[in-house]
């Protein structure tokens, strides 16, 4: 039986993912959540509350695979990055799902517990990391992480028409990305 | 006549960046852009087509307030990004407004009239600026281009919530964005 429960509260997180990266919030219909995965409704209010719920544990899952797949590593802050864009590149869900996120649920994503625990851990490895002159410590780590991350996300592919997302753009932007980050992060 | 056609031209685009802005393409209703321009529905689809044309137009009005305000220059990318940073703080409807587009109208913007001329622009006096020795060569200018507006964009304040947005906040952003294109577009 718990083990029912976790299989169909995964099953009905998969498919709020998926329709809350199509049509956020708004647009979402829960009756398709369910029938996606043959859940009732009545069992997804119970375990998820409401929609506005249920998307953001929707985006908490998805940041969770990300954090799990794309460890941080403050020792190489370039290869971080670089692992961070490719993961982004291959799941566009978490890009549409943290757009809509911002415009519909704006201010709530960082104080979410997956997204503010992984933040704390991150600024602790990187001022650790500028204490022992692995990386510069001009900025304060807060600072430098966003830039990181930022960089990592830039020139995001769904910007560009499909056609022009091409396996030599990917590696334009690989290389780019890392350079960027080595420059901003190596001690000077 | 004609000016006040332009007038009213005006008006409905304003009155649609903020419809927008708010609710997104699918959200948006035409009644009350209409409404608050002071135009009747008939005028507007006549002088603007579509709901999708609107949609474009305001973005690429918006866009062209931007692309006004914030001269490029790439004899000074540090504050040319901090002066990008400062305009989409004090304008949070683009972002909201560059965020919906996005999502509901996936790799359009770029191919819009305003933002393709203005980034052809744009990476012509990069290249001249590299050619030059004023502006680090290593990453081509479209790389080195998008790295700039990512970062210029990066940490965007509608991500926190309101009462961490202070003006000690900004001020660490604005100097961690100029070190960032500092470090990233000196020659080396």
């Amino acid at each position: 039986m718990v083990r029912d429960a976790a299989a169909t509260r995964a099953r009905i997180l998969d498919a709020a993912v998926t329709e809350f990266a199509e049509h956020g919030l708004a647009g979402a219909r829960v009756d398709r959540i369910a029938a996606h995965a043959k859940a009732n409704k009545q069992l997804l209010y119970a375990h998820f509350g409401g929609k506005e719920a249920l998307f953001d544990a929707a985006i908490e899952a998805s940041l969770g695979a990300l954090l799990d797949a794309v460890p941080f590593d403050a020792s190489d802050l370039p290869a971080y990055a670089v692992a961070l864009h490719d993961f982004v590149v291959a799941h566009p869900d978490l890009l549409r799902l943290a757009r809509w996120h911002a415009l519909e649920r704006p201010g709530v994503l960082v104080s979410l517990p997956a997204a503010a625990t992984s933040t704390l851990a991150k600024l602790d490895a990187l001022a650790a990391a500028q204490r022992d002159g692995r990386v510069d410590d001009v900025l304060p780590p807060e600072q430098l992480l966003a830039l990181v991350v930022t960089i990592a996300q830039g020139g995001s592919v769904d910007e560009l028409p499909a056609e022009l997302v091409t396996d030599a753009h990917l590696a334009a932007r690989r290389d780019a990305i890392a350079h960027a980050v080595r420059r901003l992060t190596t001690p000077g």
